[in-house]
């Protein structure tokens, strides 16, 4: 989404939104990373659709195959965040006129080995023509009401914690689309964070079942945005005491000149989840991601005030409502 | 779909579902009106997903109010074919860049009236860009196992019927794509029809009811390609005693020399639906239909040979293969 993100596509869905009437029992808010619908006995369904458009979310030299596996990896992200298990997916294609048949066979390839990797089938869909190749993905799972992790849990005191360290896909798309530089070893990390994408399913189930969680939201438009999010649905703001980093962004960034709080704020793509985690039940949570062979990384703690900032040593800097922005305007 | 619907959209999803592993509990095969997901207890949740695309599926004065609103009605439609309640809708949105406020406004009214039409809600949705409009519609459901209409169930012997009459859509695209005449009053039901599409819910879930329906499909694109559909999963044939022409479709036909059979058996985006009734049903399933408000009228019957033709008088026609297409290649 290259307009501004809080002019944008906030503004959009709140445009949208408040023209719906709503349905009496929502179990899950307009706004949060899945819909929900209840079916009683504190048991409900929970919904996802998003899409990947080719030429705002296809990188050069990304494949349909890729693409196609993304376009599944990014929903059942937003099941991860949740804390819910994906159980069917459905895909609605747009295929552009010209598309061969081994353009489709491997899409047929990537959406079933998404959905294979995170333990689900592809049950249905339906295709049509379209002018760019648009890859709808929807998915269904069940949950008891009171185990889906919403955004807005966060309180004061909490820890503040992801699942994994930043940067890597903000550097591997600056690699593909510009003239930037990087070692051979460095490029290909990058790059294949962008190509394959992971979303954190056992670790969001992890941390929904050690019931530590108290808000959750994946990564998908930015560390930065996420938090904005989390904070917004929560009412609360954040203190950032350590920069998530990981090692290849931080090369990158020293090699090219740019800014490494950059990469780790304001990336996107990427899927890593932010939490929020009762301070009482830390060890918990860090224990159930441990054991889900993920691992739970403190970065700061959530505060009362509205406002989102870092302070690391010396270096005070504040966190910008600003997000991941898409391929081309 | 512009491409031969034979080597076209049927090619492309069976190159799609045989690169996909089966669930192995998939209580409804691929290539029906919808999927499904065993929950257990001869229930199922029902699941469907499809997405107009603007410059394929929005035919010229068409405004945005019309085409959120139609791509609801076309996936309840789907339900409508199952006999299966829809609950909830969800939406992905891909809005062009120059697309203004009060466009999204009113796709936010569009969306909200077919849902609301049909007694559900939108529950949630995403937005990102595209380089085109593109509305894709995902609708979630409940049903007991053994009432879903599948495709499949049609025998020699049973009665081939539909909902209501054909060609106002197909003659109504003319009218708005072509140079073609009709009088006033004509031209404003021809291109209402397309405009202002229904599915016909009320008949599908009373036509579920009466459990006397064999086989059932809508008619999105085209009473022919339906009839070579529901013949393929049923391994059955028909033959057509009558031609379900609406009058204004004939009235257009005669005053733009237009074959009257054309327009009926190979329009499409007109959602009536074509159902095969035990004979011993008839009664029940046609009373049910009048008592939920609409008609079910007898056009032929099922044949044990895979054939489709007419004869209707002294006339006899093959129904050829040939499916609705969109608007542009």
């Amino acid at each position: 989404m290259k307009r501004d993100k809080i002019l944008g596509e906030r503004k959009i869905i709140e445009l949208i939104v408040s023209r719906l009437d709503r349905m009496p029992t929502m179990p899950i808010p307009f706004g949060d990373d899945v819909s929900a619908y209840d079916l009683g006995n504190e048991k409900v369904a929970v919904l996802k659709t998003d899409m990947l458009v080719g030429k705002t979310d296809i990188p050069p030299g990304m494949s349909v195959w890729n693409a196609a596996r993304k376009a599944v990896v990014m929903n059942i992200s937003d099941f991860a965040a949740k804390g819910v298990k994906p159980l069917a997916v459905l895909v609605s294609l747009g295929l552009p006129p010209d598309i061969t048949k081994k353009d489709i066979e491997q899409i047929g390839n990537g959406l079933n080995a998404g959905s294979r990797e995170y333990g689900t089938f592809v049950v249905g869909g339906d295709t049509g023509e379209a002018t760019d190749l648009i890859i709808s993905v929807m998915v269904f799972g069940l949950a008891q009401k009171e185990e889906v992790v919403l955004r807005s849990g966060a309180k004061p005191g909490d820890i503040l914690a992801v699942t994994g360290l930043f940067g890597k896909t903000s550097a591997g798309l600056r690699l593909l689309l510009g003239d930037h530089k990087a070692s051979k070893s460095v490029q290909s990390v990058l790059v294949d964070s962008v190509y394959m994408p992971s979303a954190r399913l056992p670790e969001g189930l992890a941390l929904a079942q050690s019931k530590g969680v108290s808000a959750s939201i994946d990564s998908s438009d930015g560390l930065a945005w996420s938090l904005r999010e989390m904070g917004q649905a929560s009412h609360v703001g954040f203190v950032i005491n350590y920069v998530p980093v990981a090692e290849e962004a931080k090369k990158f960034a020293i090699a090219n000149k740019l800014d490494v709080w950059d990469l780790t704020f304001y990336g996107g793509e990427e899927y890593e989840l932010v939490v929020t985690v009762k301070p009482e039940s830390w060890k918990k949570a860090e224990c159930a991601v441990k054991n889900a062979g993920g691992q739970l990384l403190r970065i700061g703690r959530v505060i009362a005030d509205k406002e989102i900032f870092a302070e690391v040593g010396r270096e005070r800097r504040n966190i910008e409502p600003r997000g991941y922005e898409h391929l081309i305007r």
